[in-house]
């Protein structure tokens, strides 16, 4: 089975379409790079590209594109209501198979030494990542934006971790880390009074004393006239889906409410899944390798 | 995504081995087939070959290794434990991947047309392909063996479904099928009384008026000295996993008893993991697209 990753990054582009192709041209240009998605907001003025392969693959396609947008993209003309400190601005790497948190740590390490000494891009490290718990957040990283990093950049605090202390003179800075697959994960409540969706929501965040991978609020679904808990699973390793779901169901009892169905909104990790039916199922010693098609790559 | 069956033709040779790498180098040598296994008896003298591949790719496999055990068995000769009528005694087609069991019904009948007309083997179809209800179960077309077939061969009830009604002169006959992945799966009780598991098995048996693909037993695990269910799923599809749980755990809290865990023996379909996951969770509009990995072949 071979090792693959995630690579996502994001580039402060969104407009001049030329720029945009040169970019994700460096990214399927790399042997056994497969390419997911690149899909480009004019109004954030902004690309994210999508693409998996191994790790030292997806290294290469990541600082290949890097320097391309480092070549032709000018953060000092950059204008986007997206915040952003570089042409590239964030390249998280995301664990996919065979591949352990701490291999996309080291990865991220590596991807950031190579363009902070080979670019001249003062790099961030963010995420699992980070080396500082000040660096955990990106928008604590990306704090001043540009513009403002730029006059801060030298202070000790704002030091990058790897690169020289000043701005690349076209390309910024850019913040490279690891994360956990984002699923974002929708319970749909057979009730209209969205302050009970509000109420569980407070009960399964993090910030209000919930489990740790979660983000969540409650919303009106106008068209079905329902209320929904609308999560970011934002680590299911630490946090499983069918856990959520199962306090979902338990707060709504409560209020005499029950739960119509569940919706993951874009993709999820197999593993996810897996992890559920073997909860549901009680498994017992259940292994990937023994699911058929496992056994065919 | 490319459409994938499983084929796991059974020949009448367990013991010597030149014949049976003959056999199987004639599966590996295809283009595009993946051999996943071949399992040789010799008290049975039988070996099981299981391999995939698509759908025309697999039929070639299949039908180059029955012409080859044509040529190394001789069925006058054979004797071995198990039932068997001819030198490839049985060829299933399993669906795997992006295959309807309508594809693999047409499989197995242009593959038994192929083996009666080119190497004028007998032919008869089993299972979801069979063409009379009286040979839909392999036990049924395989009675009298070999050596009662040959004099019954003649008769319009045993008359094949291809190619001559006579026994080919070494190979015998050939019984060609598809048919659903069959699931070993175990429930574990929490109780050292094995009447309780037998009375359970009884509930969800098709025999006994339970569900119609699900073959069950109780037995006792005498090393953790409780009680078993032990179960084939033949048609995970028709009969789901979940639905089985479900039925034990609540047919075992009549007699107080609880269920300790459940287990995979062997493989299973992705796809059986994803309807569990699917049920529990109330998913709604999911589609398996929506996995990661399924986006990356």
């Amino acid at each position: 089975m071979s090792k693959l990753v995630e690579c996502v990054p994001n580039f402060s582009e969104g407009r001049r379409t030329e720029v945009i192709d040169a970019i994700v041209a460096e990214v399927r240009k790399v042997d056994g790079i497969k390419l997911l998605d690149a899909k480009s907001d004019p109004s954030h003025n902004r690309t994210v590209v999508t693409f998996v392969g191994e790790p030292q693959a997806a290294k290469r396609a990541a600082f290949n594109a890097c320097a391309k947008a480092a070549e032709l993209i000018d953060m000092e003309k950059h204008k986007g209501e997206h915040p952003r400190v570089g042409a590239t601005d964030v390249i998280p790497f995301v664990p996919v198979s065979n591949v352990t948190m701490e291999e996309c740590i080291q990865l991220a390490d590596e991807l950031g030494r190579e363009i902070g000494e080979q670019l001249a891009i003062p790099v961030y490290l963010y995420e699992a990542a980070a080396k500082l718990p000040s660096r955990v957040k990106l928008p604590d990283v990306r704090k001043g934006e540009y513009e403002g990093l730029k006059t801060e950049i030298e202070k000790p605090e704002r030091r990058p971790d790897y690169g020289p202390a000043r701005m690349h003179p076209t390309a910024g800075a850019t913040v490279v880390g690891a994360r956990q697959f984002l699923i974002a994960y929708n319970i749909n409540l057979n009730t209209s009074d969205v302050a009970i969706a509000k109420k569980i929501a407070n009960c399964i965040r993090e910030a209000r004393g919930g489990y740790k991978y979660c983000r969540a609020m409650g919303i009106m679904l106008e068209d079905r006239n329902i209320a929904q808990v609308t999560i970011n699973m934002v680590d299911y390793t630490g946090t499983p889906l069918h856990r959520v779901f199962e306090t979902v169901k338990s707060e709504a009892a409560r209020y005499g409410v029950s739960v119509v169905g569940s919706e993951i909104v874009g993709m999820l990790p197999l593993q996810a899944l897996v992890d559920a039916a073997d909860f549901y199922l009680q498994l017992e010693g259940f292994s990937r390798k023994q699911i058929f098609e496992e056994n065919l790559g």
